[in-house]
C-alpha cells in the first residue's frame, strides 16, 4: 500500500537550542521510501548522521523565535504484518550478534525488575510468538490510554504502578517483559495509519522464529499500513525531538492517508 | 542556492536483469536535501543499501519489457565552491585514517604509472592547492570533451594516449595524477547545474590543506551549484547504473534548475 | 608505560549458557597493544563482533562442568592523564555528532532525575573541566566504597540514596551529574595499574575543552596507567561477562604489572 | 588445528616515512585469535584503524635509521577447507549486498577485458563452483610461479600475457576471470602452513552456492591451514605494507609451525 505521512511541528525558542530530531525515514525490508521532504523555516542549516542503529538524524541549531518543521513522506509499505503464533522461541545461542544488545536493560524498560509479573503472563503459553502476543495483550487489556498520565522519565517500572500512559509507555512495558523472557525486543517508532486520535506513533518488534515481528500493544488487532522512522532500546535512544534547551512546542499535526 | 534536479531513465529489457543504482543523494557538508523521489513503473521492488563509502545504492531486479526510473531531488547547496591557492601540501603523516585509501591507485586511475607528466604539470608549482590546480587546468586544455570516445572499460592511461574523453575520464586522469603526487583525490558524481550540455556529471575532490576541495577539469573556471550523489575512489565506485545483464537505455533525461 | 595485565576467571555451568564478554582491548589513541591473549578452557569455539560503541565483544557456549577463561594483555599505555582545570565547557553545537548520545539518559544513569544535587555541587564552580572535577569529588568525598552494597540492578538514584557502591556505582553517580550539566560522559571499563584491592575497574570520561577527558571517582588523584576494555553508556553497555543463564563465578583473579 | 605464525621485516629509511601495514589478524568465522603480538623496534608510536572491509591496519611514521616489525599469532584455524563440486551459481539477485562489489573490475583484476579466455575455461562446466574451479586449475596449469617477474604494477592483464607471476598475480587473474563470468571473488592475504617455500601468502574466496569458498592457484591440492589478515578487492586494497616514501626492506622472514 502507498501511504502519504507528514507532521508538521511549530516552535518557540527565546534564544538559540541545539536540537536533534529523527523524522525522516529510510527504506528498508518493509518499506520503500518515494518521495520524503523535510523543510525547516527559517531555512537555518540542517546537518544529518546516522546513529548507532542505523537511524537517519537530523541536528538544528533553533533560532530563536518562531520555527517550523515539516516532514513528509510517501511510502510503499506492507498492508499486513506477519502474524505466526506457532513461530517458536530463538534460542540465545542462534541469535546474530548485533540482536544481542535487545536482551539487556535500558534507561526506560527495566527488564530486570518484571521477572514475577513475566512469569505470571506468560504462564503456560507456547514460547516465541505467543509469549510475545500473551504480552502484547496483557498491555493492552491491563493498561489505560491516556494522553499527560506520563512523561519523558516515566520508565517501564513507573507505568506498572499507575496502569497509565501513552503508545511510548505501553511499549516500554512489553519490551522489558519480553526481555526478561530472554526474548530480544527492541522499540519502533513512525506513523500508523490506522491510529486514532492520530500522532506519531511508538510500538515493538520481538526477535522469535529467527527474525523480528512487529508488535503493537495499542491496537486490538494486528495491523499494518506502517512508515518506520527509528529503531532502538527504547525511547532514549529513539525520540522524534531532543532540544538540548528550552523549546516550545506550539502547535503538532501528524497526518496519514492512503493512496487509493 | 536551491537546486531542483532530476534524471530520467527509460530502459528495456528482454529478461529480467539485477540492476544497481547510484541515484539518489544524502544530507551533507555541503548539501541539504529538502525534497527527493524515487519512482519506478512498473512499480517493482527496490531495496537499499549503503556501500563501503557511505553512498547510498539501490537494488532493482529490472523486470521484461520498458521500464522507466525517475529520481528527483531538491537541494540546498554552496553557490561558490572553496578556492585557495595557498592551501598547502598536507603532509601523509597528517591525513586522517579513512582518507589514506584515496592515495592508492584503483581500476581506473593507474597513478603508479603517471610519474613523468605528473612531474611536469607540477614543476615549479607551490606544493598543495596549487598543484592540484596546475593538473585540473593541464586536463581541462590537453584533453578534448568528446561523447562517444571511450567506454566503460576506458582507464587514465587509455584517455592519455587518445587525449579525448568525458567527465568521467577527465576526473580519471586529473585523480591518477594527484595520487602520483602523493596528494588523496576522490570521484564525486552528481548534478552540476551549469553543466553545458546537461548531464549527470562526475568530478572530483582533492586533500589538500588539511580538508577536501572540489576541482572540476571540464569547467574553465571554479563553480559551485552541486548536488553530489556519490564518492569513490573512480568509476568502478561510482556508477550510475550497474547492469549485471543486458538492459538497453532507450532514453535518458537530466535537468537542474535553479529556484529564484 | 608498558603494562602487563591479565584477569583469570574460573566458573561452573550446570548446563551450557550462552554469554558474551568484553574482555579483549584494542589499540586506541592512549594506549597500543603490543601482546595479547584470550585463553579457555576446555577450547570450545569463540566468536567475535564489534559493538556500535567499537568494542570487541566475544561469544562463547559456557559448556557445562567447569570452564576458565583467561586473558591477558601487554599495552602500551599513558602514564599520567591530562588534567585541565581551565578546560572550557563545549557548547552542544559544537560537539562531534557522535558525542551527541552521551548527553541522554541511560539504564543506570538517570541524568534527568539530578539537576537539584547536580546544581548545587556545580555552583560558582567554572563550566567545563572544573565542574567535572567538582562532580568527581563530590562522588570521591560522599559515597563509600563498599564491596556487596549494590548489585547488577543498582542505578545512579539507588546509590544516591544508599550512599555506597563500588567503582561502577560510583560511576553511574558522576555520569548522571555530568550529563545533566549537558556535558557529555561515558563510562569506560578496563585495568588500572595503581587500584586496590586489584580488580577489574570502572572509571568515566567527560567531553569538555573539545575533546575526552579521563576522571575516576575512587582515586584521589589523576592517575594514568589504565588499559581501555571498552566504552558505553553506562554499565548496561559494557558489562565484562553477560550470562544468558546461570553461571556460577568460582574464581577470579586480576593482576597488572608495570615492566621497569 | 593450532598454527603459531609470524613475520619479521627489518627495514632501513634515510628519512621518516609514514607507512601503513596489515600485519594483524582479527577473529573471524574460520578462524579464532588466542594470542598475537606486534612489536617495533624503536618503540615508536602505532595507531590502528579499521579500514571499509573490516581490516585492521596498522599506521606507523618509521623513523630513519633500522626499523624492526615482527607481528605473530597463535591462532586456533580449519585444518581444511571446505569443497563441493556441486555448489551452483548464486544468481545476481541472491547475492548479499555487500557482495555486489566483488562482482566490479579492481585496479589488479580487469574482469571487463577477460571474456573471451573466461569462455573457453569453463566452456561446458558446471555453473558455480565447479567453474571458479576450472579457472583455479587454468591458472594453477598455465601460469608459471616466478619470483621477481611481476612488481606492484603488475595487474592480470599483464600476467596473462607473460604467463608468470607469484601468489598475488595468480590471484588477480583467477579473480578477474571469476568476476567475469558474474561470480564475486574477492583477495584474501594471510598465512599457510603448507606453502613453500615459505612467505606471506595471497588466495582467494568465490562466492557459491550462497557463501564464500576458498580457492589457492598456486597449490595443488585444496589445503586448510590459512590465518587470514585482511580482505579486499585486489592488491591495491591489501598490501602488508604501503610506504609512503622510501623504504629499503633489508631482511623479511616468515614462519608458520602446528601445534601438535
Amino acid at each position: 500500500m502507498l501511504l502519504r505521512a507528514s507532521s508538521f511541528f511549530e516552535m518557540y525558542a527565546a534564544s538559540p537550542v541545539t536540537s536533534t530530531f529523527m523524522l525522516r525515514s529510510i527504506s528498508g525490508p518493509s518499506q520503500f521510501i518515494q518521495q520524503e521532504t523535510f523543510v525547516v523555516s527559517p531555512q537555518v542549516p540542517v546537518s544529518e548522521y546516522v546513529d548507532g542503529y542505523g537511524n537517519l538524524c537530523q541536528r538544528i541549531i533553533i533560532p530563536s523565535g518562531t520555527f517550523t518543521l515539516e516532514s513528509s513522506v510517501v511510502a510503499i509499505c506492507d498492508a499486513n504484518i506477519d502474524v505466526d503464533m506457532n513461530a517458536p522461541y530463538t534460542p540465545i545461542e542462534d541469535l546474530p550478534d548485533h540482536v544481542l544488545q535487545f536482551l539487556l536493560p535500558s534507561r526506560y524498560c527495566e527488564s530486570d525488575k518484571v521477572t514475577e509479573l513475566a512469569r505470571i503472563i506468560v504462564d503456560g503459553v507456547l514460547p516465541g510468538y505467543a509469549q510475545v502476543e500473551a504480552i502484547r495483550q496483557w498491555c493492552h487489556v491491563n493498561l489505560t490510554r491516556q494522553y499527560g498520565s506520563t512523561n519523558s522519565s516515566t520508565s517501564a517500572m513507573d507505568v506498572l504502578l499507575s496502569k497509565t500512559g501513552v503508545c511510548r509507555d505501553f511499549t516500554h512495558v512489553a519490551i522489558a517483559l519480553c526481555r526478561n523472557m530472554d526474548i530480544p525486543a527492541r522499540m519502533v517508532v513512525g506513523y500508523l495509519h490506522d491510529l486514532e486520535p492520530m500522532d506519531l506513533h511508538a510500538w515493538f518488534e520481538a526477535y522469535v522464529g529467527g527474525r523480528w515481528y512487529t508488535f503493537d500493544s495499542i491496537m486490538d488487532r494486528p495491523v499494518g499500513g506502517r512508515v518506520i522512522m527509528a529503531y532502538g532500546r527504547d525511547a532514549a535512544d529513539v525520540a522524534f525531538a531532543s532540544h538540548f534547551g528550552y523549546v516550545e512546542l506550539k502547535k503538532m499535526e501528524v497526518k496519514v492517508t492512503r493512496d487509493v
